[in-house]
């Protein structure tokens, strides 16, 4: 037998026993480590993806563990070979994937949402979304690729050099990851965000972080940029103001890279995206070359790890875990699925 | 002698004899054979630019002409030459001039709305703004080249290519030239208009065009790219409804293209942003590669000089020729300044 956190809807969670999926043809059966509690987690618990979501059902996409058992016709992996997953699923047959942007296909199943995911201790998934780790590489640390790949992707997009000055708005797990990946482009790098806890966790993990309503950010940029204004921004709050501070901080040609979700239409200064030609570019989760990317990164502590992760909880402790992230003095809470032991 | 069409502010011209200017070192005089009426000529009329434009003054920057007389220190030009002028002066020393971006300088004089224009019988300019004309194109149809070079450049920063397919949602004359270019690249093209004249004008020129109010434009942007999307749009009208209209037909990592002018911010659908990882552009005049590219496309009949040419007028009817243009039954109208005689 083993363990799984089931979500069963109306904010609640059941930790139960339950039996071992066997792989079939094309699977693997992982023994998970730990795994990451995603905002889109949160959302989940909050009921806002109730559409998406079956109840119950085991959720989670952050992940780290090892091979457990092989099913028939896999070639590559080995027992006890430390993974994670890219936690996309694609048709290969709709307009998105026909252009090599299947991590966006028309009918993408996020596994982990749309589909069973690894808040469990035994976890049985197709080997097309399993990526092998890097040996050496802490299993805890592991937990951190995915949104890392966010990161990745984030920056990848935005066409960062060395030397170009980013901003990002909102510092969020995935806010302070993508200074961390812009600042190993050899970006410098300004973090702008309201909370003085989140601030002094960039400020920890080396990055300048500002209070927009304590400085005169526009002017703050200007200066630090020799009059130019940031190459990108990245926009990681979801606020209306983080669009609008964007479009007034970006450089001619600037970037202006939208991370967050925002619910609503958003208004923005069409005039100075003619005026200076700026760009605003969208992004998604990630593609495997991301993963490959981010693993590079936490492996060589380009990516800090141990400074981001606050907290780790057993599995039984699930309820705790995000009643701790909901509290909002926690960075990355990890859950302990018993996978390392 | 000669003469001038003055801009006297509230809405008035006069049409005045006037002293030629002698070229200085580094200039030559132009006998201007045609200048094109802008909308943004039409935007001074309106008294919208008083803050940019003197009076009394001339202004006009879609211009053609001979060489009428070489200043100083004047290499590569002769009397007799026909050229059209790339009407952007700017400093080289500020942060756009600085990274390849002089044609979007900081502190930017568009000759013609900051400084003295071509809607007169001679006209004398730096050599740095002259562009020499093919051999054999007719000067009328060059007045076109600097609408045609704005085309141009929009669609380069859309990175369109052969097979992709291209919305253009406004028909006025830069939209129609964005449709004729769009089709020289290779691209299939549907013009977006609400008023028939202009759409009667798109379908005289070879674009299919739709009526937003008659159709199911989502639905048939649709089927016409097989459920993909469009590749790219290009936002023409300046309205909150093109806008809204453009991240609604877009592909998966389409882009938007922000011709238009829009006074006030507009709502943006960054969800769909996110979801489809679609692009925004600005795009804002031209660069001398879009003038070289531009001047090919109207040589070779690819923007149908001709058809576009709704009115050619005497420049001492300006008042007359810009009532016309305001009917809003014209396409483009040019002032015949006399120099090709």
């Amino acid at each position: 037998m083993t363990r799984a956190a089931y979500y069963l809807g109306e904010r609640t969670f059941a930790v139960r026993e339950s039996e071992p999926v066997p792989p079939g043809p094309g699977e693997v059966r992982i023994d998970v480590a730990y795994t990451g509690i995603c905002g889109t987690d949160l959302h989940i618990l909050h009921g806002a993806m109730d559409h998406r979501v079956r109840t119950p059902g085991v959720i989670g996409h952050e992940m780290s563990g090892r091979i457990a058992e092989l099913g028939q016709d896999v070639a590559g992996l080995s027992v006890g070979d430390p993974v994670t997953v890219m936690p996309l699923e694609w048709c290969g047959r709709c307009p998105a994937c026909r252009t090599g942007n299947s991590h966006i296909c028309h009918r993408l199943n996020f596994v982990g949402i749309d589909s069973t995911g690894s808040m469990q201790r035994s976890w049985t998934v197709s080997t097309r979304i399993v990526v092998p780790l890097p040996a050496g590489l802490p299993l805890r640390h592991a937990a951190l690729i995915e949104p890392t790949a966010v990161a990745v992707h984030d920056v990848r997009r935005s066409r960062l050099t060395a030397g170009e000055h980013a901003v990002v708005i909102g510092a969020g797990p995935v806010g302070l990851l993508i200074g961390k990946v812009a600042q190993a482009a050899g970006a410098s790098v300004t973090v702008v965000e309201l909370d003085p806890r989140r601030r002094s966790v960039a400020e920890r993990i080396g990055l300048s972080a500002v209070d927009p309503a304590a400085v005169d950010l526009p002017a703050l940029v200007q200066d630090t940029t020799d009059g130019a204004g940031a190459e990108v921004v990245f926009e990681v709050s979801g606020s209306a103001a983080g669009v609008r501070t964007a479009t007034d901080l970006l450089a001619v040609r600037g970037r202006l890279v939208v991370v967050a979700i925002h619910p609503a239409p958003r208004e923005v200064d069409l005039h100075r995206v003619f005026w200076r030609e700026l760009e605003m570019i969208g992004v998604r989760v990630y593609q495997r070359e991301d993963y490959v990317e981010a693993a590079r990164l936490v492996h060589q502590g380009l990516v800090p790890a141990d400074a981001l992760i606050s907290r780790v909880v057993p599995l039984d402790d699930v309820a705790e875990a995000f009643a701790a992230l909901e509290s909002g003095g926690d960075v990355k809470v990890l859950l302990d699925c018993g996978g390392e032991a």
